[in-house]
């Protein structure tokens, strides 16, 4: 189905293991390559294979060493169009610092813009992605953009555990219409939190849920969490309002051990999420549930190889809810 | 406290009224200037002054006639630029394409950054705005944006009127964020409408209300409002669900001839808003409040003239409530 | 002929009936999308069909509402680009702004240059047009321009009206080099007339003409008019000068209402165009015959598709005179 | 009245006795400079004074040799850019490519606005120049130009001869619109010639004269010759028609020897021109009058420091006639 | 002499030690800003005071930890940008990813253009430097870049040693040109090694030493030194070819622990470089001797500040050895 | 091999020779073109084969007449682009402005990448070049370049000569480590002089030469050399130092009159060097030996065109020595 001597799939040096995934459903294999880190700290890429007038898809997160990755992409990059590549395309699973948005105080960067511009100017050709922290990020990027949901796949495993009375909450007002999407996929209503921050490390502190959540199976939908401080609180709120069952859903993992930690100190039973970030601390951890998007992946790849419209991707094609063998 | 020999404000031909009072605040004459519509419909525009080695702020809002004042205002800073100003910057009270911020379906247009970059490619220095539909739409522009917000003059408004048992109500999830900082200034609850849309055309219907509003007196926060759908509707339910007195409060005041009407009809008993947009239907109607922000513009023109913080506004200036003589 | 799986042709709002006839002559459907007018005048645009890796043709002039297809014209171009179209390719008919070329006053816009910045900024990669106001227009773009010429279609259909001692006659020296070349085509001489103009709107007066045109048969050369007044001054003293009939040429097709009723009063007893501008005041009107274009456009798409000459068009092609049924 | 530490004037290789006037006018010293041209024909360029935070002005035409001169002028702006200056004005009293306008046919390029990028992209911050070949051509530039003309100085000169009868003729149609200006100026009629060339290098012949010339005294006008081809034709029509005195007005003087014998053969009595070109031949020959026009671009420069509406020197400044020294 | 209300210096968050000695040197605040970590690794800057109008110069090198120190300086300059900065300097005394300047393989990136290019997109003004890789680098910037010279502080340092018979050995071909500089700058001779490298990360081996250092003093002149191992390695060359006392010379100072070790083994009695890399491992080891370039850089400020000559620098200013306090 | 519809090679007006060896070589025509000189010096370039949607090389040297070559090359690649050629290579055997790749003295233009960015400007997608100045020019494009190298060729006929004790001389520590490459490749050692050079135009004088060149066979290597000064003095000193037959080495032959009759007048035997230069001195002198590269620009454009690698050109090409026909 792929013509082979037009395409050629790499992998930007973490996540290795989902650009093997994303292959083995191609059918091809993964591009040769090398990082090497010098000594003093600089990166320096190579592709051991002639790209030159071929298709290139780079697989890279931006997610748990992010400036390490950002400035990875940008090497390949500049390395795949110097060598006279026809196209390259970043898929970037997890972009991180989408979170950086918005000028939300004076005097900082808008550090979305910042490296979608640096990407761009690099040279790529066209993005695929996974849940931007806003769907704005797109206008940040004037090269086109895939932006792939993980919510079908996420519900469809959701509803595969056939709870009843479920409620889906969103942990703050910024994430009220993403739930809102979960909800009306569900089928069920939606409860909205209502968290305050105190500083830029603090955790926030739930200071009310609005919305009914008593004797209700609460599904809390985010799109990450670090330290699982807003989880934690979030799930201690809903219980001392009378939910019962607590599930969480996040669709990039990021959690780091203390997150785990507060996971597993937490009123929640199960968390639920992707393989968009190659995070270390899931394996240990039986609270989490892990379901690969590289199946999405490397259909929209193919779509994009053959000209064939990706909006479509979610009503044509059947969800498989996939797991990752521990 | 300006040096005039280093400043000049312009004014495109839609809202020259709120330009005038910008130039009262600040004790400067409006520049001369002309635009001409051809009996073909090009449009041509001309500066009657000196430009050269000036700093230049151009007043324009893209609001009721989009298309025209969004042209307008490319050929206004390229004529400037090819007049060598020193600089120019744009002083847009209300940007309407900002709406168009992300890719809701397949194949549109983000439109709100289609306007920023060919603004920016004919050669502006800097935008001043207020309430961008989404924060992130500064993230579309390269050049500063100083983005005001009319939360502070509305809120004071609100206050002066001194009304007790306030909850503030957000037509939909989308602008939930944003209701809570109204509710913070304002040290009242927060509850939330959920509004379903059937059609490009179609108003949206509300759904639901989350949070109770029984016995209170709701201050609907919005953006803005064209038809008035949403504000009739949510108004209907608001009642329905045992709310006193209804109250309007929105940024930017679109609402046309329709809208008036749905205003006139529904419970709502008013509604304030800013002078961002020269809409002619306003001085009509009684239910309408207008507060101008023009002198909020002004010493934003002032500051930036003298390289004072701008940020700071708001906390430093003691906000005086305006109202528009009819 | 045409590879219609590496193809797909849409039409602007307006214009829908040029981009049928063109369409027609290529055998291939136009494409579904939409254009929608929002209540407060924003416009949305929205393509129903995948373009994905296709080669995209956007027939849409800037015409007799310039602001809205300009502005409709960037949506487009970025909606297609961003839904991973191949190339964009603006057949653009007629180019209002193009009027816009040059500096003649101080502190003014050059809108020509604007408009083709912002086109090109918005991501096309060819335009086709057609007797651009200057030859110099086509520098103001970067991308290829191909501007083909209405000359030979007029012409032929004068000479079918076999008509002896015919003179060319030019309104100003500004389009003496066009109506120059119109003469030589049709082998007879050439006279230019002299206007002066006393503002903005006013109708400029022609003052002298340049070579003797009595007992001629003159044919009027002009690429547009809109109130009619110089087409009406410059025959009046055609007839003072003892001409005989009196036929006017204009490639792009404004006049109002006004220049109607002014064409109506005047001693021109035929005017030829075309249909490059959808203009709803001809067909009121039986003193002028429109010539369709249409199939010009066609071929050119074709040839760019095949990667034929286009320059070679207008030697090879026989040229059939076509007219638009009424 | 110039803050001589805030400007500095510099010459590039060829001019630098215009330059030098330029300075005088200025009262300014011309910078120290150096223009080296290697064995093997690389040039490079240096700046013996600090630069860093000055307003620099170039003085430099594209003139006889325009492709040495063009890559002088990139690599002096790139010199001044990198050395820190606060602003580049390119001053270039004529620029040769601004004949290549147009595709005139296909498979070629459009010189002037190659010429114009490549400056623009090299630095510059604004441009000032005298007649371009078509006014146009500002068009091509993004940044400031300021386009001087040579006919109030030309036409004065004139005045001054006060001879009666005069017509101004325009050798071919595509300068009848500047022919115009000029006789307008002089209060006087105008014809216009009518040339046909047969191919790249050939003269053109003139077939025609459109207006009456008997007993009249000709005023050729046109941007420049270079053979003196057209010059030499036209003054022959005119005599057998009838006209009595023949002048020729010149904006740019780049007649080559050819050109300068054709105009000694040539029924013309007297070449008037300027000394925008440095043209050696120009001394040998007394029908040639040069008017020197540096100290309108010394007006210039002293206006753009100063911050002054440039638009506005003709009607402000008494003109003097002014002659180079032989 | 530096006017404080025009000019603010920040740092980014390494090397603020040297910041803190540029600043003490101008007799300037340095600037009141944050870098803050978040747990799952973006960084996040805020400058803490206003920027407007002013000229900034950011203080950061891409040191020890490049991809961290590279995209810092991406955010910062668009912080300052978007808070409407008048310039923004960007001051990096070290630049690591220089080494990257060529395409020594296929399908590599040139790293140090990627950055440069970014940094410049980013919105920079201007950048100041110390001994780049090498000289062609300031060649991928577009924006002035002052290149600082270590060599004349380095070089006096060695006089006052007053050792007799040295010689400049330059450990490979590479650096051959540089060690001439230092060589006519000490009026001393020069040797060239020649070193292999039969890896990546191996290090290289001399092969051999051109030019006899039997009984001199050798100075090995070099730009960095990471692991050490070119160092000991051409140490133990010359030893063995009869040299006596070994002093090696860095620009920057990358040595790991590793490195350090390496040097404590070797015979090089000292080692003296400058302190545009802030390393840790420096204060260990007695054999290292750091001179303060600081004063040079914040010279330069004052320079740039002035609009005075930076290139003169090293001729007026005299040259003060300075050492850091242990 | 070459699929004809798809590629056309045109040349610019210097070494047509050049380009119909390569032309020969693919067994291709050389595509008809046209460049004018007229008689005020203005170039004008037209391609006479339809170009549109074709792949286009374009073979030109910066060479002996650099600012005709350099603006002759700006105008194909805006023909060709503004003709619809769907990509155009621009292959540059020579280019002479390399040299210009640093700012070694204040206020000098980096001229290599002015040349560099004014080519990408204006529209190429990939260069082709050989022993570029130095590596860093790579870096000064954007766009892909394959820097070929003439060692092999140059060494494999060095070879075939058969001389023994041969040593590889570089001129000076400039060009050290490409020395240090010619010696890996013969197997044989190296040595470096030292020149030192008074002014810009003044002979370097050649002050020692490190390494024992003794009873040797030298290899002087070198990039260019345009007057000979540097041959012929580092041969004088090689031969007074002992060495026995010289020989001299250059990528590019610029030898002008006089530098042929220096090498007339030097030690040297024998100089080897390419056709990448147009020289037409070179055939006087039968001291000289030109190889021709073209066949391993035809084998690059071949690969270019197939999508197959070019690095690995020279590993797997047997390498014919090829003569040119006198």
């Amino acid at each position: 189905m792929i013509i082979e001597s037009q395409i050629k799939v790499f992998s930007g040096s973490t996540g290795k293991e989902f650009s093997e995934r994303v292959c083995k459903d191609l059918n091809l294999e993964l591009g040769k390559s090398r990082t090497i880190r010098f000594p003093e700290g600089n990166i320096y890429v190579k592709a051991d294979e002639n790209v030159r007038g071929k298709d290139i898809f780079l697989i890279q997160s931006i997610g748990l060493n992010p400036n390490d990755e950002f400035t990875e992409i940008l090497f390949w990059i500049d390395a795949f169009k110097r060598a006279s590549a026809k196209s390259v395309t970043l898929v970037m699973p997890y972009f991180s610092y989408a979170k950086g948005d918005k000028k939300d105080e004076p005097r900082v960067s808008i550090r979305g813009r910042v490296c979608a511009e640096c990407i761009e100017l690099a040279g790529i050709d066209r993005v695929v992605t996974m849940d931007l922290h806003s769907p704005q990020i797109q206008g940040f990027f004037k090269k086109p953009v895939d932006n792939l949901s993980a919510m079908p796949i996420l519900c469809e495993y959701i509803k595969s555990l056939r709870i009843e009375d479920v409620i889906v909450v969103s942990p703050d007002s910024g994430h009220a219409k993403e739930a809102r999407r979960f909800a009306r996929y569900l089928s069920v209503p939606v409860a909205i939190g209502d968290k305050e921050r105190s500083g830029y490390e603090a955790d926030a502190s739930i200071v009310e849920i609005v919305g009914n959540v008593e004797g209700k199976n609460a599904v809390i939908v985010d799109d990450f969490s670090i330290t699982g401080g807003t989880l934690f609180n979030i799930s201690k709120e809903l219980k001392k309002r009378g939910a019962k069952k607590i599930i969480a859903c996040l669709s990039h993992i990021l959690l780091n051990d203390k997150g785990i930690d507060r996971l597993m100190d937490s009123d929640i039973e199960l968390l639920i999420s992707t393989d968009t970030v190659n995070n270390p601390y899931v394996h240990e951890c039986e609270k989490i549930k892990i379901l690969s998007v590289a199946p999405f992946f490397a259909e929209t790849i193919r779509r994009i190889h053959k000209g064939e419209s990706v909006s479509s991707l979610f009503q044509e094609v059947p969800i498989h809810v996939l797991e990752i063998e521990d």
